[in-house]
């Protein structure tokens, strides 16, 4: 493996264009490079996993640059894992106004979250009162049972969250992993519902290959 | 409620703009109205309902204009529910090019799925290595047990997706829910995991207001 390398290098490494790499330098998603000569820099390791962190964030959370850098500034500033957390979701996750939501939604949603302990403003909250306002307004609404299986699963899958947190050693590195795991746990849920949907059709209702 | 409208109506009872709903029409994503005088249509609750179901495969799912009218004739076409599964998630999920793949990530994903019967070329499973590559290049990793609770949890939310399919009464409104809640479902689950991360990291870490 190699640890130190040129820009030229850096690029072949992580796949990102040399444009793209320069464009992260200017726009402070990289930290510069160690200059070797007055007009040479090298970069390392840490610059490789910055890069792909960069792209997790862009390729599969969708965030602008401009969001990138605020969750990568709360990395690197070492904040509180709460703060982190904070940051993560609000970057992350989509603003919604509290006074478009209806209160039946909210109120399906609250019967979900009881016990969480939930602000009123919890950002998941929200954002949970929107998909089912618009799942009956497409005339067939989502009942109670469905909702308590994925409230059910999200807690599961949260507490794996803070676990992998938690296994981290340093701040930043716990910082990093749930931003990372917010952004990539979203893909890889939607992914692994895919596969458990398509495992649970062929049992119920046969091979499609077959009928 | 108003059960026959003009299109002006239809436009203020759904929200969407007149030129969207014409857009809509002139696509073959809504069926034309019923022709009340040479140049006067009007339209009715199913109208209302399919413009919703519209906008949640847009606005939620990010689904092209062609996608879209692919998934609605799927759903027209009142397939079997095998298909409208698999047209559903081939249209939702993201294409991801096996070569693309390193074996590790895949025997990693394969490990979790273990028993569930996916074809090699599932695409969740194509796309959960993607993800699993992408967390191992950030320089973390995803470790087993974090990605055995994700799937132990996507298994719970099948079975309710499968469940909430079976409770509707024909075959159309069936194929709807599956498309409707893989869409809405995916955007539910990031939202209840937010308000679980939440609520787990208060009861862990105590209350950032009070920190």
């Amino acid at each position: 493996m190699v640890s130190i390398m040129k820009i030229s290098e850096l690029s072949l490494e992580t796949g990102a264009p040399l444009a793209t790499i320069k464009f992260y330098l200017r726009e402070g998603l990289l930290p510069a490079g160690e200059l070797s000569a007055p007009n040479q820099a090298t970069y390392g390791e840490a610059h490789v996993r910055r890069i792909h962190l960069i792209r997790a964030l862009t390729d599969f959370g969708g965030l602008s640059v401009a969001d990138t850098v605020r969750v990568i500034e709360a990395i690197d500033s070492e904040l509180p894992l709460t703060r982190a957390f904070e940051i993560a979701q609000s970057t992350v996750s989509e603003h919604v106004d509290p006074e478009s939501l209806d209160s039946d939604a909210l109120d399906t949603v609250d019967s979900v979250l009881d016990g969480w302990g939930c602000e009123p403003n919890d950002p998941g909250r929200l954002a949970a009162a929107r998909v089912v306002m618009n799942f009956r307004l497409t005339g067939h609404g989502a009942d109670a049972v469905w909702l308590a299986s994925f409230a059910e699963a999200a807690k599961l899958v949260a507490e794996a969250d803070l676990d992998l947190v938690e296994s981290r050693e340093d701040l930043a590195s716990k910082a990093e992993t749930v931003v990372v795991g917010t952004v990539l746990g979203d893909a890889l849920f939607a992914a692994l519902r895919r596969s458990a949907q398509a495992a649970s059709t062929v049992r119920r209702y046969g091979d499609p290959g077959r009928g």
